[in-house]
Parts: C-alpha cells; sequence; structure tokens
C-alpha cells in the first residue's frame, strides 16, 4: 500500500475519532447510503485537499463509498491530524500528508496526489490546481473538473478562467448558502470561540471583542462573542454592513478607535 | 350599591379587559377555586389599594370568591382604568376611584374604603396604613393586619415599627423573591419597553440605552433592551452590582460619562 | 386648498408627532438637506401612496423640500393617522385620506390622487398603478415611472411587465437588501411585538411563540421574541431556511406540531 | 529544598503560564501590591489546596508575596498540572503534588503539607481539615483557623461544627455572592462549554442542550448554551427555580421527558 504518513501505528486512535464525528454528521450519513448504493463515482479516481481531521476523513470514506479511488492530502500542515491520516491509510485511501510538514514536503504530497492521475480535484486553496496548470500540465489530461471550497482559491480560478487560463470546470462550493452558513457563520463563528478560550486560559464574559468585518464569519462570532457575555466592537469599511451591526446592537467604530478598546481582536 | 366611578355605564368593556386577562392568570385561577372550595376570608372586609387594570381586578374578584367582602381603590390616579372600575362596581364589589383624581377627590377615596371598616389592609405604597395611623385612629379598631407590595411602602412600615407605631402585622410582600423576578425583572423588565416603544414610535435596534442601576428592575429593563437590539451601558455605584453588569456583557461607565452616549435614559 | 381629511383642526397634534420623529430620523434629515439644495424633482408632481402616520409624512415633506408637488394618499385606511394627514394638509401638501375609510372613499382618495396628474407614482401595495393600467388609462400620460414598496405590488408588476402592460418604469423597493434589514427585520420584527404587548396586556416572558416563516420578517420577530424571553418554534417549509432557524437556536416543527403547543401564532 | 514534582526541569513553561494569566487579574494584582506593602501574613505558615493551575499558583504567589511562608498542594490529582507545580517549587514554594497521583500518592501529599505545621488552611473539599482533625490530631496545635471554597468542603465543615468537632474558625468562601457570580455562574458557565466543544469536536448551535438544576451553575451554562445558539431544556425541582427557567425563555422538563429529547446532558 501506498502512503505517507507520520506513523501507521496512529490509526486505531484516528479511527476512534472519525467514528465519533459520523455519528454526529447524519446528513452525510444519508449521502453515504446513497453513495453505495447508486456509485455515483465508479471507477474515477478524486484527489481531495483538505484539512485532514476527522471530519473531513470522514468525507474521504464516503467518497469511496461511492466508488471512487480516493487519494488524500492536508490542505496545510499545521492542521493535519497524524492519527487520523494513519487511520485513513489503514483503511485503504491513499494519504501523503503528515502535521508540521516543511514546504518542501507539502509540495511533495501535493505532486504525489496529482501523480495518481486523478480525474476529479476537491481543492482547498487552489494548490493542487495551481500545479497542475503551472508545474505539471502532463498530468492535465484526464482532468474532468472540481471543486473548490475557499474564497481565495476561488479567486484563483476566477482569475485563471478571466485569462482562458483554466483547463477544466471547477465549483466554486464557497458560493453556496449553506457553505456561508455551516462552514462561516455556525462553524467559524464557534470555533473561533473555542480555540481563543482553549488557548488563552480566559474567559470570554466581560471582554471587549473587537471583530474586524462584519460578513458571513464576522457576524457568526460576533452572535457567539455577545452569547457569551462579551462587549463587542466591529469595524466595518462597507456602510449596509455596518449600519446592520449597528441595528444588531453592536457598537461600530474604526479601527484606530477600537484599537484602544479591545481586549481581543479577531480579523 | 356604593360606589364611586367615573361612569358605570363603561363596565363592559372592562369586564371584557377582565375576562381576558383571567384566561392568562392560571395560578390565580387555581387559587381562586381553593378560595371558592374553602372560604378562608369568609366574614372579612378586605380594603384593597392597587394600580386599578385588569389584572389587579381580578385579584379583588379572587379575594371575593374566597368569601371576602371587599372593597376597592386605586393606589395611583394615573393607573386606574375607569372602564375596569365600572365593571367591578357592576360585579357587587364597592369601588372609590377614577383616572386622573385629583388629590382632594384621591384622599377621599382612600378614607371611603376605610370608613367600610376593613379587618384586613392590601397597600399599595403605604397610603392606607398611613391615613389609620396619623389622621383616623378611630377606624383603626377591628383591623387584624394586611400586606404592603412597595419597597417605598415597606420602609414607611418599618420606620413605623421602629418607632413602635405599627398597631397591626403587616406582611412585607415586596421581600419575596418571586415579586422581585415576575415583578421587577420580567414585569417592569418588558413593560418599560412597552411604554417606551409605544409612546416614542421608535425603533430600540441600535439605540444606546442608559439603565441607572442594576437591581431587579435594572436587570431586567437591561437583558430585555440587549434582547431587542439595543447598545446598553449601565451605571452603578454598588461596586459587586457593577461587576455583574460588566461580566453580563455591558458597558460600565458613571452617568457623567453615560450622558453623552445615552439615546435613551432610564432611571 | 384641495384635501380630504376627518378634521383639518388635529393638526397642531399631527405636526408634534412628525416633528418628533424627523429629530430621530438623520439620514433623512440628510436627504432634505442635499433636496432643498439641489431640487431633483422641481416641477414634478409626485403621488405618494403610504401607511400615513408621522414617518411617512416627514418623507412627504422631504419630496416637498426638493421641489416636488406632493399628493398623498393612505395606503390602508386602518394606518391612516388623521391628526398626521391634517397636519400634512395644513402644510400645504394635497392629502386625500381618512382613517377607517369606506372601500368607496378609499377609492375615491386613490382616483383624486391620480386625477392630480402626477408625472412620479410612489405605490405601496401597488393599487394606484392598477387603476392607472385598469380604469383611468387616460391619466396614464405623462407619468414618467416610480416606485413600488411592497413584495405584493412587486408580484402584480412583474405580472404586468411579463404580459407587456407596464406603461412605465417602477423601481423596486422591495428587494434592497436595506429594505429587508430595516423595514423588514428590524422594523416588523419589532413593531409586531409593540402591537402585541400592547394589544394584549401580556407579558412576553416565557411564552411559547409560533412563527410561520423564516424569512426576513420572521426572522427578525424570532430574534426579538427571544430576546424578550420566549421560547420560540419555527415553522418552516423551505429545507435551507429550516435549518439556519434550527442553527440559530430555535425548534423547527411543522404547523400540525407546533399547533398545540404555542400561545401566540405570528403569520 | 524541599518539594514532590514531577519533573522541576518543566518550570519555565509553568512559569509562562502564570504569567500570563497575572496580566490579565487585575484585581488580585492590586491585592499583591497591599500584601507587598503590608505584610499581612508576615511569619505565618499557609497551607493550600487547590486545583493547581496557572490562576490558582499565581493565588500561592501572591500570599508569599504577603509575608506567608507558602506550602501548595492539588485538591485533585486529574487537574494538577506539573509544570506549574514545578514553576512554584522553582519559585521556592513548597509544592506536594503530581497529575495523576494514586490515592496513596495523594493521601501522603496532603499529610507532607500538614506536617510543615501550617498556623492557616486554605482547603478545597476538605481533605486537610478532615486528615487534621481524624487522623493527625498531633498537628491540631497552632493552627488559628483558614478557608474553605467548595459546598461538599463547607457541608462537612458545618456537620463537624454542629458535633463540637471543628477546632478552629474556617471562612465559608463559597458563601460569597461575588463567589457564586465569578466562579459558578460566569466560570463554570463557560469552562462547561470550553470542554464540551473541544472534546467533542462537534458544534453547539442547533444541539439540544439538557442542563439539570438552575442553581448558579446551571444559570450560567444555559445562559451560554443559549448564546451559542443550543435549545436548552432546563431540569428543576424546586418550583421558585422553574418557573424563573420558565420566564427566562428555557423549556422546563423533568428528566423523564427530557431524556428523549436532549443532545447533550450537563447534570
Amino acid at each position: 500500500m501506498d502512503y505517507i504518513v507520520r506513523d501507521i501505528k496512529l490509526a486505531p486512535g484516528g479511527k476512534l475519532k472519525i467514528d465519533w464525528v459520523r455519528e454526529h454528521m447524519p446528513v452525510l450519513e444519508e449521502i453515504r447510503k446513497d453513495f453505495e448504493a447508486n456509485q455515483p463515482f465508479k471507477g474515477k479516481r478524486v484527489a481531495v485537499s483538505v484539512h485532514l481531521e476527522a471530519k473531513t476523513a470522514y468525507l474521504a470514506k464516503v467518497l469511496k463509498a461511492g466508488g471512487a479511488e480516493v487519494v488524500v492530502t492536508g490542505s496545510n500542515p499545521l492542521s493535519t491530524q497524524d492519527d487520523v491520516a494513519a487511520a485513513l491509510a489503514d483503511d485503504g485511501i491513499r494519504v501523503f500528508a503528515w502535521y508540521n510538514a516543511t514546504p518542501e514536503e507539502y509540495k511533495d504530497h501535493l505532486v504525489k496526489v496529482l501523480e495518481t492521475r486523478p480525474q476529479i480535484i476537491i481543492d482547498d486553496g487552489g494548490d493542487l490546481v495551481h500545479i497542475l496548470h503551472h508545474e505539471r500540465q502532463d498530468l492535465l489530461p484526464g482532468v474532468i473538473g472540481g471543486a473548490e471550497e475557499t474564497t481565495t482559491g476561488i479567486l484563483r480560478l476566477r482569475a485563471m478562467e478571466k485569462e482562458g487560463l483554466l483547463k477544466f470546470p471547477m465549483m466554486a462550493v464557497n458560493d453556496a448558502y449553506c457553505k456561508h452558513l455551516f462552514d462561516n457563520r455556525y462553524g467559524t463563528g464557534e470555533s473561533v470561540w473555542t480555540g481563543i478560550m482553549r488557548t488563552t486560559n480566559l474567559i470570554v464574559s466581560g471582554k471587549s471583542v473587537v471583530v474586524a468585518g462584519y460578513g458571513w464569519c464576522g457576524k457568526g462570532i460576533a452572535m457567539k462573542a455577545k452569547g457569551l457575555g462579551a462587549k463587542v466592537i466591529i469595524t466595518e469599511i462597507d456602510p449596509i454592513k455596518a449600519i446592520e451591526a449597528h441595528m444588531d446592537g453592536f457598537r461600530v467604530l474604526t479601527m484606530d478607535d477600537a484599537a484602544a478598546l479591545g481586549d481581543v481582536f479577531i480579523t
């Protein structure tokens, strides 16, 4: 079996994490059943670049259940969890990723994924697509298309498309309303606070929190902060969003004024 | 029948109001059933001084259901509703009250109530008890005791008790935890906003609201204001209450500083 | 002077109301200054159909300040305030509206507005435009265009446009993001509760509130209800909106199930 | 130097943690300045049993700054942080504690603390006081008194006092209003969620959370859960607290009914 993970013996711990989250993702579970029955990816090789943790790992397993041969890498060396990567490899999915990879290792993992000659590219930030178009055009033939999750990746894709350089269609997942809701507003809105509460060993109640921007992420972060008892200040250059923040009960200030007042700044 | 109301022909409208609130006071309704069965006030005359509107009117009717002969007056000329007063009179309860009574009329109504020789005094602000002790001691004999609802009234009673002047026991309703919860936190907390929204024809969202004091009423008012989307500033001289407001996510300022920031001030 | 109001002597009271709201509408005030300086409506007659109360009355005055000759009617006989209408008439604006107009009177007021031969139509629900196209085509010449505020009115306009019947361009105000925010989410969200609190003489805290639909209005109403301490249940047939309500912390039920649980229903 | 810690070389990491929290505890910092100036504990040996992490470690340092000779142990083997313990030891404070101590080791650490012959006992759960009274009465002479933090510890102390067994006065810290506010409502209210969010890798938004009891902790946990977007159900046998929860907008059910509805249960 062909994979690059830190330590395959970490697989049991990773498997526990994946099993746990699976029980709490009923929609994905429904999709899995449908995929198993209908095999939409039968005979297709799918490259997946993601923040490699339990939930995305289970996504890879669902694609496999749908008939795909799945090849996985991490989209950021700092988010890759070695036990989860090991669990996927142990399950027969090719994984090329480890935590804290050097830039050279990270690049090497991406290239190894592409050298498996995937027909479908699930990208997160645009690195797979970039390498395909700029460094390894030899691997382009056979690629049908794919999907890109992030704003950054979509901006890169749009720029390529405008110049007529994009060689296959990509779905802009980030434009979906559900993506805004679940990833940005609820997902980021909460996980920002989990991270801050855990890292700082401080209480949020009573803190003055400055949130830069009142877009989907900013709204989510601000709402959760308010719900946790923080005093929230919004900075926003778009006048409509600024007045929306004002009407939602937040103070709206310039960053210059907010800088002196905040205990925590989220940008 | 002996009563003083503005216009007895208003009774049908007042009766509708009383019937409506009765359906939404299930606890008082349970008490009524118990009172009807056990007649705890049988043979007793009960003087009631209240903000005379539908809910308190129904309280008077429940006392009557418990066997009492009830005599009612308003505790504030501006809160008396003439149609509700008429409905009570029409129902056979002696009422001496009308909206916008002059000080002389108001005093006369109180005295008329006392001249019915009640055994029990339900007071709201202390006026009935005051007259009994200072002006009409001739009416004191026969009074068993009673209850006082307000902080003001209780302070007056405590002062009298300290000097050995209080001639009968009074229950301090205002000291009850449920009184704090339902009258102060939820009741005042909401009705303040009903009044302001109705009177000003303005929206609360986005307004800067200054609440003076973070006691039971202040907490209720502040919580509802936050819930309606206002930016709330608390002024508070008690350091514990001030820090509680801070931890609940409110800005805490001196009134000097808050004065320049507020759109609405609630004292 | 040509007008139809209930009683011109009510003008001073209406003027007080208009003066009060003007002080709390700083954006409209800025627009007034700009209009006064630039006279964008100079020489134009503008027909305005609105819920005729203090805020919309001031809008009419701002249009007049911009050079327009303004003719006003109410868009719903039950929302017209006679004192405000009188104040406008007293200020030299032609008004045809009174509270509780019969269907015949209401129609007559609309027609009288159109017979002044306006070039611009500000409609609220589509009645002015409907009469122009279906009953009084003789008044169509000279109309340049206008604006429509409501969803209902816009649906009627789109249907007419589809059939090629619409004779002049209309701006769909309801499609504006700020309209959703300020009229629907914050405006309706709050005023629904002002109305219910005032009408029912009940407290919102602790009530089970069923909100039918989680669109802009529904979200606003639900948020304010939660903020006031109600337990909110949402019914919603659109699955994305339903899951948004779920993630915002509301119970989502079918109306069949919700019907047994609600104290208050808002549809 | 006399101490028992896992590894004194962990001290630098522990020191960083203590320095970090110190900057965020301005009130304790003010107390430190006062203690340094006035030396209230000069010549006194103070035994401290606490959840040994950065914030309580700094408390020990503040006592030392006040002139005390401080001896520290952990009040629960699972909460002791070895790097923080090492930092205290490195700073010249006698520490007897390590993470995951066996029951025998834990007991041995407590006894070692007492064998230093402290005059003042700061207890957390009552173990130090228990040993002094029941196993090592020989160490009682010289003890002046102390303080106990927890409900459990105070219950144990009250039982001893009732039987006339308590040999020195203890302050019941848990009875203080600020303790309820900061430790229970805000502290536990938030840290429960930090722990759950971190441990489960799940989002709180949309979850049905059952909170058993609406006391100080329960209120804090429920408020934060609501603020994070959960649907909160309260179980409560005290009718006053139950109705307070109801009026705060929570569903109140028996645990039997709640058991079928909850995703997360907090008892």
